[in-house]
């Protein structure tokens, strides 16, 4: 299914948009059964990166950005805008100019499973992109693509409208449907941290906090007092 | 060509380094016909770091940093010294005393296709290196390679007083005898750019400014309002 | 030999960690003959980390990070926790609760041949981690490992009491029986290194200080006042 | 969806599979429109290996061989078993003794995003399979996945009955309400292909057969007879 | 500790290592408790390569192969090479004359964690090599490693005179020490996966065979007649 | 320089090549003084495959084979086609009907820096390609790049008419202008080698056939008839 762009795609509710920005990508991942997390190859452009919103989806072809342009028509604020292409490529398909319009659009961030340029400008101007390479590289518009379909990026089914969260430790995705589901998950697991947290911090080991002598024991771990003479 | 080490290597004009060195590495990459970039491993060694001047180039071999030495003594001030490695290599041939001796030759950067080491010492001293890794990895001085012959690094052929540009988003080789009128290309560009940008973010689409919409339309593109069932 | 955990593994004294906390990972791998440097891909996960302790090796497994709650028991001020993992694994091992245990019980640091995550948390606390890959990815609890047998980490064998030194450069391991002889010849090195800097900076170059000359000459490099013509 | 073990998935129809088995992966993949391609680093462990049938999906966790097991009871003949990796891992999750029962359940194959070992055992049994990688390395069986749930297999969603094609070339999924519809337009492209391989082989040129010389001289080619000299 | 050269290794007996030859890799490696294999980037230079004997180890550099010249003078009948590198390095540093010389002098195989060349050569000559490449780049003999004290290969310690077995499968060391146990155990599995293998193939389930199903659903694994409508 | 086809590129002498032909990859690359060699990546698409021409180079852009199209005109029998690509891609530009197409024009072989399909085909007829990988993804044809222009492929320059050399060991290029030197050291380089081969099949070592005993020593290489005790 290629050569189309679909105008009205479906977004996820401001609200628990909102109430997932607030928790990291780890956290949000275990939240949901420790699954959609894209491969750890994604990185941000910039550390202390982070972005949270409704997935724009983009599929692209190896050295050719045309379909950024088209889903910068149809970026509506709160999107992040996530590219797919359709073989591995590092080329450099965004930069300074797609970023202004983006950010004008009212995108909140990119990511993108090929090469990002203008590192620096992006930076400055605090549009945060994960990428897998960094690379001047410029690309054509010669090959129609899709916006607003079900994609794959770096390993994970992306529907429009998904939730996208993205950190320094890598990018997520939560299917719409269970976006709210996530965010009181993740809220609860939040909590019990903090109090676990505070238990490590004042010298409790998780192998009493989370009982797990016993497992360990029945797991075959044996103590010595001094390394076996060999 | 091994063993060959060239004293009077022609160097580019100072003035239009000064002109490309205004113009960041993608600019340079789009102004000679998206030409002449490094492969995108090549990464600098610290944020914020670029540089531009006159090739000096170094063919090495793995393991072994003994020309980088050779080099230094032919170090004119302006130049970027450039090295190949004549098999993949990452081991550390460039720390701080290589680097205080190029800082005081007039060096203004390195570009190796290996490893580099001491990167905080490099970076408080403000010598800018992009490499294909960072490894504290020591090397011999036992084979002889060349100086100032031209080399393949990364992916692109670089002669003797070619102009090299590195910054955050990679590394650009432009021929020395194409440096003027690529300088005046990027410069032309870096005004355009600058229009399309202001356009750009007072809302004004891509999709408009380039006139994309029929050759779009031409290629297959189909837009619809809402998400096809399936 | 899994599922082991020892005790009372022997530590590097720490008169000498602290003198080889004051060297560069570069030159301590220098001064004991460029022997027991980890392989480069492992990277800390912030700019400026730096430390040097006591090795208390882990034994994992891939997806499971189960050995470091173990590990944390045994931790005493001063050690550099050294985890190995019995398959190539970039999961998310590594985070924030178990940074807070382990700097809780005085661990140094963290040098771990798999995954780390909540980076953003761990640079805040100062809790240096070098790993092979950030990743949210989250692990189970389900397979036994062990706790100070030697292993090997990143291409280097560890043994439980080896001094283990991490910065920007990377991370090297320094037997314990040879400890302090490596200090002594890293300080000789230093010492040496900064009367070369002074030299270097002076414009003196290394094929003079180093006496290079020669043995150049001898293996066949040849000088030539202009290019070749080709 | 962790921990879900479907009976009875639908399975694409065997008339349209052996039509679909007719045709080389490169075909099938051209004939969809260029798409649900696996990514190239999946290689058929044997020279000569091509299976085709219907998905038999199963997600499971790094070092974990567990799903196989569950696997091979709802295996029908026909499938092919397609197992997906919660992260990245090569352990050899697959041998002979698996490979013996799927054989005898009635599987075509195996798609696997890990390794695979026995490998001169299965060419011998002449039971395909395609991984990322040989590995003797052994797996435990600690945590529950799926199986004949939707995975992403090496870059593409895989349904349950999806239809699987995979040869030397690689690895391409057909989704099964399309696999009728690409069998034919398969077909029509062998046709076609047979006749344009004769006017290949008999001197013709593809630059005439497919009329690319207007395109060609509009995009900017320009012939010369001779270098340009420089 | 480099440039030491040992004449009179340990070996393990000859009885033992004709016990562990008749085993696969994989066999071993599980029968040693799933330790010793190298990582899997070790690959055989043909297909069907095998074998088994005692561990001659050699510490080299990169692009240098002087050492494996030091080593041909120390084989024994019945060793088999063990090559690791200071670092990471693809050259082609054996070919067919040191085959032939190694061959002559009784070793059966090469294990190297760098290239290997002349592979048709070697193939038809049939000596076996397991390399992390094939390259046909050349190395030099100027820098002094070792032969015969421990070494880390891919990623494993293997001391001189542990058993190093090889086949399409990988790598395995065995400690001399535990060499006559390991056979023990491997051909008691063996035995129990012939028995599996006929069990298999006659169509039960190891799911019944190894009584998997109640710690399945202890884990939490569900079933279910149909897809979960979603 | 893009969008340039030239018609009469210069060819290397058929005498010359001839002689080149009957020499493998390793020597060639030897007798050049170990230049010229593509990185070892560049892995033929079967065991056995060999050829030597005269380079017909092309420059084509990531995903699009067109001007492999505009190559195959300009094709003269003996001539080795060399493609590269102006960003690392994999994507399989040539397959059964370009290898027909370039068969019957009288190409020997291609040399291709991204991916290759329909091997089995390819192999059955007798057509060798070297290829970064094997992939089944289709290319358009969209940009135009340019043929018989150097370019850089694999890591080497390659001028029209240059010879190239491919076999199991990789890929090997040698200057037009020094072809008919470089086959005369090769030749040299055989004849010699096979005196070495007898006296090394003759149980004498390759120590003392190249007389190293005495660098070793200098090198400070020290034998020991046991192990040091640690």
């Amino acid at each position: 299914m290629s050569g189309v762009a679909v105008r009205n795609a479906p977004r996820a509710p401001a609200e628990v948009i909102e109430r997932l920005a607030r928790c990291g990508v780890a956290t949000l991942h275990e939240a949901q059964g420790r699954t959609g997390l894209m491969k750890p190859y994604m990185r941000p452009i910039y550390a202390g990166a982070a972005c949270c919103g409704s997935a724009l989806t983009v599929l692209g072809h190896p050295g050719d950005n045309w379909m950024l342009h088209v889903a910068s028509e149809l970026i509506r604020p709160g999107d992040v805008v996530v590219m797919a292409v359709s073989a591995d490529n590092e080329d450099g398909m965004f930069g300074e100019l797609l970023g202004t319009s983006f950010r004008t659009r009212g995108a909140r961030g990119l990511v993108i499973e090929a090469g990002c340029r203008d590192v620096k400008a992006l930076r400055e101007m605090g549009f945060p992109v994960w990428s897998r390479a960094v690379s001047a590289k410029g690309t054509v518009k010669a090959t129609v693509g899709s916006v607003n379909v079900p994609v794959v990026c770096a390993g994970v089914t992306v529907n429009p409208g998904d939730v996208v969260a993205a950190d320094e430790d890598g990018v997520v995705v939560i299917p719409r449907a269970r976006a709210a589901e996530v965010a009181q998950a993740a809220e609860a697991r939040e909590a019990k941290e903090e109090q676990t947290r505070r238990r490590l911090a004042a010298g409790e080991l998780g192998l009493d906090i989370y009982g797990m002598r016993e497992a360990l024991a029945k797991a075959g771990l044996k103590y010595f007092d001094d390394p076996p003479s060999s």
